[in-house]
């Protein structure tokens, strides 16, 4: 199973978001972000295109590992069900560094509408990634487009609670993913 | 009720949306879109702070609309009842020029990163207007997120279907995009 990636790459990230927050996203350079992680520019390059992908870089991962875990759901599954496999299969994936850069990732977006353009598309994706494994799975396109915008929701939500709370804990996201979908679930029969 | 304003305003946004299926988003310049609308540069700053905001234009009246349309719904109406009551306000307000533009639109944004987290973000904006409209009305907030997220994909196919279908009849965009709801409510009961 996919590993967020360490070393170099994981230094990076980690230089670019307290950059963000300390000094805003846009008075940030690709030059700053190398120093602070102690690496050269060309290594910068050799993980990323610019500073704005840096940010999708867990991105793609994420709706790979969503796709999987509907992929993986057993057959007969209904929609949410799998969902609800994909969320625990991408939940999995986040460890501490994830849970410690949620708020400060958060603050960042916040304070540039380039960013949150760019989170905005991120969800598209993460919804689209999971429709089509849903399809693929023999779901029809309606519920299957229902199903993926709710556990982007769930996915939102669960995160935020869990980076929004103490981290002195082992608590594991996927319990805070699939609690936000439960909750989703039961708003469904309140919709009339 | 508010009116799709016309003169100087809307001849910009034609000229903008023409010069960019031409020739694409980047390549196009303000003051083009100035020349091809025959008017002058500060006209055009007057109406919009630069071209991409000229895309959101009708954004912020379309959520406005959303929200007014869930606001006045009879009281006791469902989440989706409300939702409905919002499509049908937005979509009463849409005439040829949107139907007309839609195609246009889809492929300028379909040809540029900066103009699809643009119209993500656009998403996003429909979807917080609608969950704050229906808040409002004290409907819980996992229900209403839920009826904005399928307010929005209503809004996008029913948009789509019309603007893709032959335009001289008198079909109304209100038919497609309540027609679009009614499937999503249905696909509500084979989410499992």
């Amino acid at each position: 199973m996919a590993r967020w990636e360490p070393g170099a790459r994981e230094r990076l990230v980690l230089a670019a978001v307290a950059l963000f927050s300390e000094q805003g996203y846009d008075e940030t350079t690709v030059t700053q972000i190398a120093e602070r992680a102690g690496v050269t520019k060309s290594t910068f390059f050799r993980h990323f295109p610019d500073k704005r992908e840096l940010l999708a870089a867990g991105q793609e991962t994420l709706s790979r590992l969503l796709a999987e875990g509907i992929a993986d759901a057993p057959a007969g599954s209904s929609p949410l069900d799998a969902v609800a496999a994909g969320l625990d299969r991408a939940s999995g994936e986040m460890g501490p560094m994830n849970r410690e850069l949620g708020p400060r990732l958060k603050a960042a977006v916040a304070a540039s509408a380039e960013l949150q353009e760019r989170d905005a598309l991120k969800s598209v994706g993460m919804a689209a990634a999971m429709t089509t494994a849903l399809v693929a799975r023999g779901v029809a396109e309606a519920p299957a487009r229902l199903a993926s915008e709710i556990g982007v929701l769930a996915f939102k939500q669960g995160f935020d609670r869990w980076s929004g709370t103490a981290r002195n804990d082992d608590d594991g996201l996927a319990r805070h993913t699939l609690a936000a979908l439960a909750e989703l679930r039961a708003a469904t029969a309140a919709l009339g």
